[in-house]
């Protein structure tokens, strides 16, 4: 997948958080530095810059943390079972050996980003469900940065101005789909991912969260490719890939909120701030051809994957990258 | 498809009241006849009575609609798109054209069956939303028997006390599912259909509506075969195929409420004494095996068809049908 992935992302973005949750997941500091050469060498790009996370161990030492920050920006907490590639993940997170690797991991200054939802429960309800979580952990580290990935409810979207510590990702698709585009017609395989789109309100919680440019706010695409056969063939697989066409996507949407202006600060700047990182500079200029009049079109498949919202029409393009 | 749902339904059932959303629908008394007449040929049981029914279209006159009652027992309207088949429904099934209609089934003593959803509104709020049309007709017509098909929601569950006229039927598989087993793990197409199924409280608000043996409940298979490529290929066909094991299933279901007592009413005597109708008799001894033990299993597929929690344990089976 990486020929696929590695490239289309490197493209248009000049870094990118690499997430842990591989069929084995990464948990050393040898399987980051390895995927980030694999990742290195596919990109062809000297300005792309794989950011490399580690999956959320409670075994973890202080001294191996220390020593990882040197090659990870961030580790990632899945609860076992809550989605692709997390079952190897925590099962109490707030059980104690979790809080020392907490408590390490907020004095070394290393972030913790979350897929926040519980395996059990209501499906619509797993990440509000999870919300005890966040809160307890941004009171009891309260110099912990938190971040809560690609949150899909009002609630989250309320929460994220709880406590000074939690952050949080949206996606593209987020912004775009509910659960009317998984199976509110036909079953929609390629609308399906984790956490499952909401409702048309939670929907707007998090476009409203956008378009005001909201500072703790950043763009997590979770753009994750599967085969047509596995999204396609019983029992579809769930993520949504969208990696070279999420910038394009990501101005339609802003620009249709009347928030173009808003667009860097999502896409790029605070990240960048929230992580305190500084990638290579990467201009990419976008126009407008017009939607079907402009002839473009997501195309039918990448290789084996099929798109985000392939075969309809991208009203915005990339026009120059320097 | 009629190869095998009929030799499947007429085993353990009696009667069927049978839906006219064919690929053309049924909308002609010569049409119901000959539809009637393929499944008395399938059925190879005398016992077994196909209850036909018309698909409602605002065109029909009184005088038709007075012939067409010697040979169908009901009239199913369809809002246009909400689901298979629907293609040919109303627009606006308040309408003044429509209301004519309703008027003359009134008085010639024809029940309104629906499929109440709206075809637009959030996928998990369409029934709901359609509450209003429900309340408007039970009012305007208080002689027509109006059935709600069914019904998924605890809202439209209490409704059903609200007008004497009003009834409703539940199927086997919204007293066993909820959204989880649709789209909490993986897509799960084979237990995807039309309206979607809900919310834990709403199934238990349905099933405390079996179990309490409400009169004005009945059972509503809803049995609808697709193909094994229909429902697994993108995109998945809306239906759940489960005639031959229903029953067992229902069993199952009533047991461990507490309450086999109240199945006989559910799956026969409540539609009965609604309809009017008295089917030849026809016993059906169920006995429990004890699941995985007694080796019952519900089969893979029956023909290309994946029948509803296929390869799952069934606790109970058929002993002796009389």
């Amino acid at each position: 997948m990486l020929d696929l992935t590695v490239p289309a992302t490197a493209r248009t973005f000049s870094g990118a958080l690499v997430m842990p949750n591989l069929k084995t997941p990464i948990t050393t500091i040898d399987a980051a530095l390895r995927y980030k050469e694999q990742i290195e060498a596919k990109s062809g790009q000297e300005s792309f810059t794989p950011y490399m996370t580690l999956f959320f161990k409670s075994t973890y030492t202080r001294d191996f943390l220390a020593e990882a920050k040197r090659h990870v920006l961030a580790v990632k907490l899945y609860p076992e079972g809550v989605t692709t590639g997390s079952g190897g993940g925590v099962k109490s997170p707030l059980d104690r050996d979790c809080m020392t690797v907490y408590a390490a991991m907020e004095e070394l200054g290393i972030p913790l980003c979350v897929h926040g939802e519980t395996p059990a429960g209501f499906v619509l309800e797993r990440e509000v469900l999870f919300a005890p979580v966040y809160d307890e952990l941004a009171r009891a580290f309260p110099k912990l940065k938190i971040v809560m990935e690609h949150i899909t409810t009002k609630k989250l979207a309320v929460f994220l101005d709880r406590h000074e510590n939690v952050f949080a990702t949206v996606t593209l698709h987020h912004l775009l789909i509910t659960l009317d585009d998984v199976i509110g017609d036909a079953l929609s395989p390629h609308n399906f991912c984790k956490p499952v789109a909401k409702t048309p309100a939670d929907r707007e919680a998090l476009r409203e969260l956008a378009l005001a440019g909201h500072p703790k706010l950043m763009f997590g695409s979770d753009s994750a490719p599967h085969t047509r056969d596995a999204k396609e063939s019983c029992c579809g697989a769930a993520g949504i890939f969208h990696a070279p066409i999420a910038l394009q996507m990501l101005a339609g949407f802003f620009e249709k909120g009347g928030r173009i202006d808003k667009m860097q600060g999502f896409v790029s700047d605070n990240a960048a701030r929230i992580y305190g990182i500084e990638p290579r500079e990467k201009s990419v200029v976008l126009e407008k051809k017009g939607g079907l009049k402009g002839g473009l079109i997501v195309p039918e498949s990448y290789g084996n994957v099929v798109p985000f919202r392939s075969g309809e029409a991208l009203e915005w393009s990339v026009k120059e990258i320097r």
